[in-house]
Formats: structure tokens, sequence, C-alpha cells
């Protein structure tokens, strides 16, 4: 699979499927019958639901769960838009190497095997208050690279990100789709103070100033508002679909990444779930504009896949209780007085 | 450890400790220093530091997690406010020995120990429309057997209930304690339809009236409008603050069942966490009085500890990222810019 033009990419998005209805409608059947008052896991029953369209099996499986972070390097720090110097994306890519980072941490205690993708650290991305972050030829390449970090056989596909500056690029990408400028999507991203939250929507709005000719299309908006790593994860969730992989996104940026893909089809993203909603306030936003409800809120806001990879054990959770619990016909239990 | 009498548990509530400040404050310190922008964890920051001040020390553990349920029976089940009938208690807690329920795989996947209290089910507490739910004797066996179900050596309790009716308990405590009447505190519980919730809310304003004299006692509510379930959730709950264990409190029928508590000392429930927010909406309610924020929001209303169980794996989280993250100095990160 390569992705060798933007218009590749548009034809996939007009040919995706639409899941496997009859596995969940009988996931649910599944559930009615389980030793519980039907409907009393809630979120734990539609997850089981959703694994099994996606799936395409009314038992759907976790045995073999990847996390994958894209890491790249972004133009518009010189700005002045984030807390932490340029160099911190390439030293957290160390730390996860070595095993010192959160997700190292979240996805061995979620049994999920942890691949990271630094793209082109030496390399940043054009700043995209003065140019396109990225040529067509430079996106689709970290799209590529993004298509093929999806391993053929994956039971689910959580996926993240690093990058210094990429909450900048986020903000751009979701104002360039939904509208309100900078105020209504620039936050303070790992932590920036007052006059570098002024420099941040600064550089947003100069942004969407300089590529206003570009903003009504999806996917020229994320080569030249995006990064790589973005570009990435954009190509990683489409080709999921494609695979029949459900995908947790985690925050802001990974859900900013995607939302080209639901602009140029609005069912493009329902293999995902939205793990959690982050502390950086427009994501809350975003996901609203994307109709994506989201499964945890627990204030997080440190990307890399973390809030994702807390997920991956609320859907083991939910597939726990799907495949294990008793019946009530199996367990002798009454059911509802009729 | 043994309560007597009424006075043994006023005179408990009056002593318990605050936990240990110098260990949150330490496991807060060293958050600071681990490769990720400060707070940037959210919640998973904020747990590992109440586990630290509950367990006490600054590098707090899950090794030894424990599970409780109780069972009882209801009198009040003759009033026909549940959608179930009053023999599915018994045959829930088979189905718990058999491993068919949601809490078998639940804890089993949260790595904690299941251990099971049917309380008396062959003897139904009184109609409290009637009558007092227990006398004092009986609700202090029933407080007991909680106190001698929390295991001497536990880094940390999940406590839950089973009990046709109990939601009708609940909310007749959650009355009594906080007003408002059956209004604000009758909900579905296991799924009733319309003609039952009329005969839950006369339920919990027949017992309002009766009880009238003693509601503004909160032990002598929890004995005359709760249940052994609840009284022993109760013991337990206290028990562990004695001890030193922390908490997970499940949903609407095991924060009422300790609410109790919460009255007759204002941090007595300090050492609890709120696994998660119910979907039977009295729950939220309950925990805004009583000033406690809910880790989880998943639709979930099945109780017998299956929030609480689902909420081990987030702990386990925030324990992983506590104990297993490089700090900025051992991963050669640059710390935020001065």
């Amino acid at each position: 699979m390569h992705f060798s033009s933007l218009d590749d990419i548009r034809a996939a998005c007009r040919d995706l499927s639409p899941g496997d209805d009859a596995a969940a409608i009988a996931a649910a059947a599944r559930q009615a019958q389980l030793t519980k008052p039907p409907g009393s896991l809630g979120r734990l029953e539609e997850l089981a639901a959703f694994l099994a369209r996606w799936q395409r099996r009314s038992m759907p499986r976790l045995d073999r769960v990847n996390v994958v972070v894209f890491a790249g390097n972004h133009g518009v720090t010189a700005r002045g838009v984030s807390a932490f110097p340029a160099d911190v994306t390439e030293q957290m890519v160390t730390n996860f190497a070595a095993g010192g980072a959160a997700i190292n941490q979240l996805a061995q205690l979620a049994r999920a095997e942890l691949n990271v993708v630094p793209i082109a650290l030496d390399r940043p991305t054009a700043d995209f208050t003065r140019d396109a972050a990225m040529s067509a030829e430079d996106f689709l390449a970290a799209v590529d690279l993004g298509v093929r970090a999806v391993p053929s056989r994956c039971d689910l596909l959580a996926v993240g990100e690093l990058g210094i500056g990429n909450t900048t690029a986020a903000a751009a990408i979701a104002a360039a789709l939904f509208g309100g400028g900078a105020t209504r999507w620039v936050g303070r991203g790992t932590g920036v103070d007052d006059a570098g939250l002024a420099r941040k929507r600064d550089a947003v709005d100069a942004a969407l100033a300089r590529h206003a000719a570009i903003l009504g299309d999806p996917l020229q908006v994320a080569a030249s508002l995006g990064g790589r790593e973005l570009a990435a994860l954009l190509g990683a969730t489409l080709r999921a679909r494609q695979l029949g992989v459900p995908v947790l996104l985690d925050g802001f940026v990974g859900t900013a990444a995607v939302a080209p893909l639901a602009r140029l089809h609005a069912a493009a993203l329902a293999h995902c779930c939205a793990a959690h909603v982050s502390a950086e306030a427009a994501h809350r936003r975003l996901l609203e504009e994307l109709g994506l409800a989201s499964l945890l809120d627990l204030g997080m806001r440190l990307g890399e896949a973390s809030g994702a990879a807390v997920a991956i054990l609320v859907l083991r959770a939910a597939l726990a209780c799907h495949a294990g619990m008793a019946t009530f016909g199996e367990a002798g239990v009454s059911e509802r007085d009729a």
C-alpha cells in the first residue's frame, strides 16, 4: 500500500468499509444474555460491540495490541511557541529507547508492543508562518511511514505523537478545518507562559493568513500547517481502517492529525475510539466537532499515546467481561421480571 | 477490632489519622522530576500522591489488592421496587463462586483477590417502610463482618455490594442524610419500569416518614434504612482507614453505604477514591454532597465492585509511571526553559 498523491488519499477515503454490522449486532446480543442487568456495563458493552464491528467477529480479541508513537520536529519552534527547547524531541526519543518515558510503562502494563518512529528529526518542517510546513512530497513520505507502521496482523492500534511545538501545528490545523481562529484552538501545550501563549496565538493567526488560499483543502492543510508525525499518524489511521484494525486516538495533537480524514469523508474515523479528553481545552472542542465521545477524562496532556495506553486497559476490561461472563442460562440466574 | 456499640463507631470516627503528608509531598516531588511536563499526567499524578499518603510511603505499591463484595437481602423488595426477583441475590452469589460474574473477570484482569461475603441471605432485613431494617445488634454484627473482611496486609481495598432492592435502601439513606426526598435520590436501579419507579419513590418517602425521629443520627439511619451489605461496607471502609489501607468506592449503593461516616466526621472518607460515577443519576449528586471527584465515567450501573475493579487498572497505570519513569536527570532530557 502506498499513496503516491493527495488524490490517492482522497480516493481511499471514498472507499472505506463500514465495518461488520452483523458482528456488532451479535456482540450486543451476547451482552444482553450475560449475568447483569442489560446495559449495566455501559461503555464497556459499547466497546465490545465496537471491537466486534472492526475486527469482524462477535468475540473480538486483544492478543496483539500495538502502540506506535511518531516523532517530528517543527520549524515553528523558532517563534518561541513552546516551554521546552526543540532538542527535547530527540532527547525523548532516546528516553523511549531506554524505557524511561511514561508510554514505556503504560504500554508494558497494557501488554502492548511499543514502536517509536522518529521522522527526520534533523530536518524540522518549515516555519509555517512563512512557508508550507511540508511540500506534498514530504507530506506523502511521512504518510507512507505511517502506513508502513501498521502491522498486518494486529487487534488494536493505539497511535501517539511527540514533537516540541506540535500543539501549535494542531491548533493551526483545527482552526483551518473548523474555524474560530487562534483564540479558539491555542492552549498552553506542555506549559507555555503568558508571553509564549501570545506568541503561539500570533503564529497560528499568521499561518492562517499566509495559507488562506488552501484552507478549504483538508490534505493541503495537513501538509502546509501540520508536521511529519501528524502526517504519519494520519497515514497509520487510514491504513488501519483499510486493514480492519480499530484505533485508539490519544490527545489533542493526535486528534487534530486525523481530523483532515473526517473532513474528506464523514465516517472516516468510525473505526477510531477517542481514548481520553485532554486537559488541553481545545481537545474537547475538537472531539465535539468530530462527534467523538471520549472514554476517559483524567486531566492528562502528555501525548506520546499515554492516554490511549490507559484506555487499552479499559478495552481489556470490556473484553474480559464479554468473553468471560456466564449467561443467565449458564448460571441459572433469573432474568428480569416480565 | 470490634465495635460493640454505635458509640464505639462514633468514637472511632473522632480518632482518624490524616494520612502521611510527608509521603504524599515526596511522591509529588518525584512526579515533578519525571520526564514529562509537570502535571501532564493529571489524575495519575494525584493518584500516586493519594496512594503514598495512605500507604505512608513515597513509593506506594499495589502488590496485594483485594476486592470484597458484600451481599444482603432486603425486606423492602416486598414493595415491588426491583426489576429482578429477590432470589437473584443468592443466585448471583453462586455465580460469583463459579466465576461467571463481571467482577470475577474484572478482578482477575486487575490482579486482585476477590472475596464475596454473603450475609444472612435467608434472613432479609425488615421492610423499612414499616420497621427498622435492622436492630442495632443486627447492624453491628454486619459492620463486624465488614471489619473482619479487611486483610491486615493489603495495599488497596475495593469494596462492592450485591443485593436486590438495595438501590432503594441507598436512596433512603441519601435522602435521610442530605434531604430532597425520594424524587432527588430514586432512580431505576437494575432497570425498573415506570410503575416500579413510582413504588420505589413511595417506599422511600414512606420510610422517611416512618423513621423521622432518627434521621438526624447517621448511624441510626444506616441501621434503620440500610441493609446488611451496606453496614458491612461501612465497617470495612472504617477499618481500612484504621489500618492505613486506601479504598476504592464503587457506585451509588457503595457510596451511600459509607456516607454516614462522612456525616459523623467530615474527613472520614479522605482515604477513599470514588472509582467511577454511575449511570444511576443519584450517584453524581451523592458524590457532590460528599465532595468526592470520580475517576471514571463509563455509564456503568452494575455494582458488585465492577467500577472499582476497572479503576484498579488506572491506579496501576499511575504507579507504573510513578515507579518506572526516568527523571530528567537520569534521562538527560532538558527541563523547561527558565
